[in-house]
């Protein structure tokens, strides 16, 4: 066959470098306080979506919480398998868990039980490590509102959640929720339809650590 | 606390039947053949993205050439580890291999002795099982580029990629150079900077398997 020549580049480290500068000239990032900025970067780079920015609400101090409990040792709560999967281990402060209940085979009959989705149900299993626990949901709108439910019922409370379910059926009012909520709740949410496990990971990645240029800051480790 | 109580869909089959009917009615789907739209279908229900249909290209056999090769026992040769995991192992005919080189230990110096990303080392080490696979790029614009330059150069030539890599630097253009292609390859792309994980496991498993209407055909599984 004929030799194919294509012209891109092939350092890591330059194209992290060109992708944050464009983000940052195309993004408008400055009603974020710094730390909030940083991650809201991050999430803006795994979407290729410059205007998310403008769909993330936060409370002030979710990031410097979030990243206190890891410190601490917290685990990182998941509704996800890609979401679990896409947290990068070596960027985790204390080697901190990472939990995800969803491939759990007991899970379809304690729904069925239950009258919930699975993903309900793999939210209520969390509830022993709940307490100043990381929530990380990029997926199931249904796990956003019963974990809202779980806190107001038991008052235990996790650290913060990173809430960026993704979908027609619920996700923009599971976000909504959550940012109305009066449980003291520490979060981070993108509103609308529009979230996702690679949102999410790149989130809670960002916040775990704040080395940026690196491959291995890059969504999948 | 005081109780909390939220109204929202708690029966899965009941939300997807919701959900697939809301992206019937905003996706514009006339253009694509009932194999591609189906794909289409999800890849929307996996970024809730109606318009993301218009930026989809594809080679008319595309679907067909991807599920042929998975029932004929063909391995899913995937750029980042989240697109492993996403994928749904039971929606696969034949239990085929998933195969992701992304965490191999060796790789960091694989790369660094032929001056490349990660990415680009761990698609040449797709090459042994290249003939006839299912190629699933989520991630990285140079696994694609990689991707073409290694066909080019072997003749070696995979069933059908789904190429849908994301980001600000070389990802719209690594598409355009799929879609450009001479060299016969089967082709899915969504033109521009969106891409990811997400879409990309959607369309695989879309592809995999005609079984819409159920829980397991989720990401996550």
């Amino acid at each position: 066959m004929a030799p194919v020549a294509y012209d891109y580049l092939t350092d890591g480290s330059e194209i992290y470098r060109e992708s944050f500068r464009i983000i940052r000239e195309e993004t408008n990032l400055e009603r974020f306080p710094d730390d909030v900025s940083r991650v809201v970067v991050r999430m803006v780079h795994a979407s290729a979506a410059t205007d998310l920015a403008d769909d993330v609400d936060f409370t002030p101090g979710v990031v410097a919480a979030a990243n206190a409990a890891l410190r601490a040792g917290a685990p990182i709560l998941c509704d996800s398998s890609m979401v679990a999967t896409g947290i990068i281990r070596s960027r985790l402060p204390r080697d901190n868990d990472v939990i995800c209940h969803i491939k759990d085979p007991a899970l379809a009959e304690l729904a069925a039980a239950r009258s919930m989705t699975k993903t309900m149900a793999a939210v209520d299993l969390w509830l022993p490590r709940l307490e100043g626990a990381v929530v990380a949901i990029g997926n199931a709108p249904t796990a956003l509102f019963r974990l809202l439910e779980v806190v107001a019922e038991t008052g235990v409370r996790p650290a913060a959640v990173v809430g960026i379910p993704v979908g027609f059926v619920g996700a923009a009012e599971s976000k909504a929720a959550l940012a109305a909520n009066e449980l003291g709740l520490e979060y981070l949410v993108v509103h609308g339809r529009r979230g996702g496990s690679a949102l999410t990971v790149a989130a809670v990645n960002a916040i775990a650590s704040v080395d940026e240029l690196t491959n291995t800051s890059r969504q999948e480790g």
